[in-house]
C-alpha cells in the first residue's frame, strides 16, 4: 500500500508554524484528554490536536475497518493491535481530509468545534499501556564510554557486546508522559572508600538520552520473528528519557543488572511518530563488524537520521543545551534488537516498549548522559547561568528533542520535558491511590 | 477483622480427598474457563471448583461491597484491588456458605448445578494481568552455591547480598498458567574454550523452584511503602517455576542480567493462596547478620513453613522426586522485598507479581536448580527409571508442589507442571496470534 500521508508537497488548511514538528506528512499518534474532560486518541497537525474518536463518530473513517470505539479509549493498544495495514489507511484517510484542497471538514464549522482542540486545551496522557518495557544498550559509543570509566579503556566492551543487542528487563510501571515531574528517589549505596553501604537520597541523577519503539502483537509464545519481518511490527516511536541514579546502580547491579537505579521513573513524548512517517529520513546505521549472525543480519537502510538534542533548564528556568545526538549512531537496528528479543521465542504484545539504550555520538558534545558529558564527575558543565553540573540538581528540567531534517522538509516529535524534585516527603506529597 | 474462614475445625459439605491442599481452610482464588465456555473467578475447596461470578448473582455475596461484575471477568486484578478487608470479607463468606452446617447452598441442587464444577471440567488460566514481574534472589543458599561455582567459594556471597534483597526486572508477557508446554529456546552461547559465540537451541535447560507473590494497588508514584506495611498489600503466593537457559544467561547477562536466558517462559500454579490462609503456618525467617537498615527491619513471623517438591517426570512418564525444599529458608521477606522494591518510589499496581528466587535448602538434596542439584554437571542425577539428567531434556515434565502441615492440618498449592518441547518448528508449531 501506498503511504500516501508521506507526500512531502502536501499541503494543509489547518495553520501550522514554521518549522513544526508536525507538518501534515507526520500525522503522530496519542491520547489526550479533551476539554470537556473526555479521554480520546487523536493526532496533531502543528499546534491543533484532532480528535479522532469524534473524527470517527462523524463518518470521516467511513470505507475503513474500524470497530466504532477504536479511539474512544485510554490506550492505543487495541488501535495498535489493527496492524499496519489499518495504521496505514488512518493516516492516508487523515492526510486527505487536512489536504489544503479538500473543503469537507475545513468547511464544516460545527464538525471542526468537535475535532479540533489547541493544544493548550488539552492534557496529553501516556500513549500506550505498556506491558512489558525493555532497554536495550546499542549505541557502541555509549557502551565504550562505561567500559573506559568503570572497566578498562583497553577493553572496553565486553566480549558479547559486538554480537549481540545486549538488553534487558525493565519496570513499565513507572513510565510516564512528558511534563509528570518526579522525586529523587532513596536508596542505598556504597560510598567510595567506605566499608559498610549507607542509606539516603541518591547522590547522583542522571538522564539517558534515548529514543524508543512501540510494538504491536508479533508472535505467539515460542515463536521467533525473522529480521526481515521485524519492521511490520514495530508501530512507531517515542523520545526516551531513561532517568538512572548512578550511585544505587553501581551498588546494586552485580550480578542481576540495574533495579531500583532505574525504577523510579522513566519519561516519553506523548505522540507516536509512526515507522511509516519516518520513512523518508531512513539511512544506514555504523558498519558492523564482525558480521552478525544471520538471523541479525539485515541489509538495507534499517536506521534513521533523527537529530536530538537535550536541554537542562535550571531551576530558575534558564535552559542550556548540553548535548546534540543522533539516533543515526545506533549500532544495533530496531529491527536487530526485536528480531533478538524473540529468538527465544518470547512473546511481543501490542504496546511493549523498547529503548535504544543511551544515544551517544562520537565527539563529547553529543554524549547522551551527564555521567558521560561530565565524564564521572571530572569535567562538570557549564551552563548559561555561570552554574556547573556534574549530575541534576533539585529541581532542574531535563528537556529532550528530536526531529528529522532532509531536502527542506522537516518532522518531529516534539519532546519530553521531566522536571526532578526533591525527595518525596511523606506528609507533603502523599497522594490517594 | 477475623479470619473466620482460618477456623481450623470448621468442616464442609463439599466432598474433599484425605489430604487435600483444598481444605475449605484454604479457599484460593483463580480464574477458570467452565465447560460452558465462559470465563468466571473462581475458588476451589477439594476437587470442586466454585463459580463465584455465579455465586454473586445468585446473592450469596449479599451486603459484601462487591460491583455486579466483580468475578465476571478475565482476571483477578479488579478484585484485587478491592483491598484487603473485601478479600476478607469474601472469604469469610464463602467459609459460612460451604460450612457443613449451612443448608442453604448444599440444599439447592438448582443453584449447585450452576454453581459447582468438577475440576475436570473446567480449564484454569492466568489468575491476574501481570502489569509488571520482579525476581529476586533471596535465598542465601542458591546465592551461595551459584557464588561457590561461578565465581570464588571463599567470597560466594557478592559485598551487596547481605544488605539488599537483590532482584531484577523481567518478563511479563511469557508468564503462563500450569499445563502450557514450552519450547526450547534458541539463542547464542559461548562454548567453553571456543573463539566466538554459537547460535542454536540452548543445551543447559533448567527449572527453578521459586514461589511468587501478588500485590495489590500499593502505592502512588514516589511513595515508598514502610516494611510494616508491607504484607497488607500482598494479596497471595502462588508456586512458580522460572525456567532457565544456562549456557544462553553465561554470555548474555553481562553487564545488565539475565534477559533471554529467562524470557522464552515462567509457569505459575492457577490458584492464588491467600496470604490470609497462610497465616497458621507463619514462622520466623533466618537470622539476619548484619542488622538490616531501618527501612528493611522487621521483627516477628514474616516468614511461612511451606514445604516444596520438586518432581521430574521422564518422556515415558515415570516421575522421580528430585528436590525437597521449604520457603521458611527465604533469607529475604517478601514484607522486606516489597518495602525495598519501593524505597526509589517504584509504583506497585494490582496483579503485580515478584518472585522469591530460587529456594535452595541447606542440604543438597533440597537444592533448587538442576545446576546445584547435579553441580554444573558434574554430579548427574540418577531418575527412577535409570537414566541420568545433568539437565532438562526434551519431553521430560517438571513438576513443582507446595504445601503447609501443622498439627494435623494441611493447605496446599497444588502444582504447577510443565513440559519442555523440543525447539519451535515454524512448519509444525506455527499457531494463529
Amino acid at each position: 500500500m501506498e503511504i500516501l500521508a508521506n507526500n512531502p508537497d502536501k499541503k494543509t488548511w489547518i495553520p501550522t508554524p514554521e518549522n513544526t514538528d508536525f507538518p501534515i506528512q507526520n500525522i503522530p499518534f496519542g491520547v489526550f484528554l479533551t476539554r470537556d474532560d473526555i479521554i480520546t486518541i487523536g493526532t496533531r497537525i502543528g499546534d491543533t490536536a484532532i480528535d479522532l474518536g469524534a473524527m470517527h463518530q462523524l463518518g470521516y473513517f467511513d470505507g475503513i475497518p474500524l470497530t466504532d470505539d477504536i479511539f474512544l479509549q485510554d490506550t492505543l493498544n487495541d488501535f495498535i493491535s489493527d496492524g499496519q495495514k489499518t495504521w496505514r489507511l488512518v493516516r492516508n484517510r487523515i492526510s486527505e481530509v487536512f489536504d489544503m484542497g479538500n473543503g469537507t471538514l475545513k468547511n464544516n464549522e460545527n464538525h471542526k468545534n468537535i475535532i479540533l482542540f489547541d493544544l493548550k486545551e488539552i492534557e496529553m496522557q501516556l500513549p500506550v499501556q505498556i506491558g512489558d518495557y525493555t532497554d536495550f544498550y546499542s549505541s557502541k559509543e555509549h557502551a565504550t564510554n562505561v567500559g573506559t570509566m568503570f572497566r578498562d579503556p583497553e577493553n572496553a566492551l565486553l566480549p558479547n557486546w559486538l554480537h549481540i543487542p545486549v538488553g534487558y528487563h525493565g519496570r513499565s510501571s513507572t513510565i510516564i508522559p512528558s511534563g509528570i515531574p518526579i522525586h529523587r528517589p532513596m536508596g542505598q549505596t556504597m560510598p567510595k572508600g567506605a566499608e559498610k553501604p549507607v542509606f539516603g537520597p541518591s547522590r547522583l541523577i542522571d538522564f539517558e538520552l534515548e529514543m524508543a519503539f512501540i510494538t504491536t502483537d508479533a508472535n505467539s509464545l515460542g515463536e521467533p520473528i525473522a529480521v526481515e519481518d521485524a519492521e511490520d511490527h514495530i508501530f512507531g516511536m517515542v523520545l526516551f528519557n531513561d532517568w538512572s541514579a548512578r550511585d544505587i546502580q553501581k551498588w546494586e547491579y552485580v550480578p542481576l543488572g540495574p533495579f531500583l537505579a532505574k525504577s523510579f521513573a522513566s519519561s516519553i513524548s506523548p505522540w507516536i511518530v509512526t515507522l511509516d512517517a519516518l520513512a523518508p529520513f531512513r539511512c544506514k546505521g555504523p558498519k558492523q563488524e564482525p558480521k552478525p549472525f544471520p538471523y541479525l543480519a539485515l541489509e538495507g537502510e534499517h536506521s534513521f537520521d533523527i537529530n536530538l538534542e537535550v536541554d537542562l533548564i535550571t531551576p530558575e528556568g534558564i535552559p542550556t543545551t548540553i548535548s546534540k545526538s543522533n539516533f543515526k549512531y545506533m549500532y544495533w537496528s530496531m529491527a536487530q534488537q526485536l528480531a533478538h528479543h524473540t529468538t527465544n521465542g518470547c512473546k511481543v504484545n501490542s504496546g511493549d516498549m523498547m529503548g535504544s539504550g543511551t544515544i551517544s555520538g562520537p565527539t563529547p558534545d553529543s554524549y547522551g548522559s551527564m555521567l558521560e558529558l561530565a565524564w564521572q564527575g571530572t569535567k562538570p558543565i557549564t551552563l548559561k547561568d555561570g552554574s556547573e553540573r556534574k549530575f541534576i540538581q533539585d529541581n532542574d528540567t531535563v528537556v529532550i528533542k528530536g526531529f528529522c531534517e532532509r531536502n527542506g522538509h522537516r518532522l518531529g516529535f516534539g519532546e519530553v520535558s521531566t522536571k526532578l524534585l526533591p525527595v518525596f516527603n511523606s506528609k507533603k506529597d502523599k497522594k490517594s491511590i
